[in-house]
């Protein structure tokens, strides 16, 4: 895994997405070497920079150009850009354009979350799989919801992890906010 | 319970204790009427005013002079000042001058609580309690041995809280740092 | 609080609601003695006690006859069976036959939420609040949906807890499993 | 990362260490394919096996007898038993007799913590790292107090995950008991 501070960040972006949530996200995805992602909402590409190290191509895609630039900031710093293709757009536009992938990550969905969902299970191949990460408590239900309309089989972990800081005095945990993956099995 | 927003803060002092704490302590402290309180490391004033608001007495130490005026300050605000005794110094000294206590609540020990526990433990009536806030690792672990070793029956809850922020696009949580309640029963 | 151990238990019911979410309920409702408390869903009975020790007056309805004999059987031991009105019905029918009531408390639905929700809150005193305690995560979103569509400020609280055994060979926490409160104010 | 349930287990054995803990301790460990760890208290073979499958040599040692059993019985059934030795004695005695490894992996000490880390970090590799996966609060301070004793530098993540359970009615989140990564980085 990168270490959260191996990005270059900007405060209009958000993420990096933190490592301990990456390391999950990758584990549970069951990524091969030869899969194809498409990622929506790279934020500053933690996700993508991961993705991108273990797989043959990634797609990425955010409708802030903020986003864009530096996630393609972060490719550059760390040798991957060849390995993906960014978009700055709306997701559903890239999803229409695109033909078959492995593996739909979808990080934010700038509030269209089911039509994305709805196209995007039809561009997966037959073994394909979907990734949610969710922040917001409508983004779960409505993820396993609409997955299970679907005709997918959904598992969802919620994860809270703290992180020391250790000081003269003792060691301090700070929490890291709660985040949800969910994920097609 | 006061709300957060209730007390005065001020950037130099620490707290206030999250009102979904002080509401666990109070309830773990099985406070009476009648008691009697002493507070070392009052901090913002937090526990000060939900123990003076609900008990015959409190005694507040802090050795941080900001700390003592914050409560005071608070106290004022919430009409409490006469029912707690503040105290300017390093607590060990509050301990040995101090009579019977009926609860002795541990928010801060600046590095003395292995002592402050031995001397506390023999100010307490035969039916008085400790109640020690963690938010140190090591803490936990030498607040659990030196009760046991006291002869005392011991609890520890580790608590994490998230609060949720209503926004336009969903519910988004936010982690508050974790903190354990250490009590004896 | 009563203690979790202070509760005449069934396999067959749910329950009780834990003593540290007892302890948050009762502070987030900002409970007065005067009160006049509707709970749905009441299981075991942990929060009827809870509410009947500090308020003039408890409803409690629950669908399962085992849940009803059970709450009774509580309050019959802990001597509250006065305050408390019981229910063995659909929680719709007791709130269309209520008058006003000053808190309405939601453990359990039965899958009836949104129009509880509605009913429910033309049941209530102008200040009169509502509280949900939710384990779904369904339950969580179409609570604060609804509860917003009807005006009202919602927060809520995301709570994870472990408590300690405390064993020859050291501490180890067992965590509860989460729980949401969402309560307007 | 293997599923929970590709493990065979045994209720005498604890373990298998959780998918999402496994996932996390591999991403910590920073693992090389050349490594060789030393794995003690290997339990169920949960991470025994993780570190096989990506690494050139495990040695495993339980001073249980049925650890030993299941951890073999594991290791044949995902065809790893050739990148892994196993001992059955007192940890400390397979430290002493073991020559340099790259990584020290403690999920269990037998209470020998302190000793282990001290024999142990003599064993490292320049860049050898340790691990320290700890359900008992102990375990986490003295840990971390020994390992910065050592002149290690050191960090520590606390995990709380829940799983959910999507069920007719809703999605019903089960939480794993906390666990904490301790790590030399």
């Amino acid at each position: 895994m990168f270490k959260d501070t191996d990005f270059i960040t900007n405060s209009k972006v958000p993420g990096p997405t933190k490592e301990e949530i990456r390391c999950l996200v990758i584990s549970k995805s069951q990524l091969k070497k030869e899969d194809e992602v498409l990622e929506i909402g790279c934020g500053t590409g933690g996700l993508t920079l991961e993705f991108a190290k273990r797989c043959k191509k990634v797609y990425s895609v955010d409708k802030n150009p903020d986003a864009i630039d530096l996630t393609r900031a972060n490719l550059i710093k760390h040798n991957l850009l060849e390995k993906v293709e960014l978009f700055h757009e709306e997701a559903l536009n890239t999803l229409k354009n695109i033909d078959k992938i492995n593996m739909l990550v979808i990080g934010g969905s700038g509030g269209n979350l089911l039509e994305i969902l709805e196209i995007g299970s039809q561009k997966l191949t037959s073994e394909g799989k979907i990734i949610v990460t969710a922040i917001l408590l409508e983004t779960k239900t409505e993820a396993i919801s609409k997955l299970k309309e679907l005709g997918f089989s959904v598992e969802i972990i919620e994860v809270n992890i703290s992180k020391g800081r250790i000081l003269e005095r003792g060691t301090m945990m700070y929490a890291q906010n709660p985040i949800s993956i969910i994920y097609t099995v």
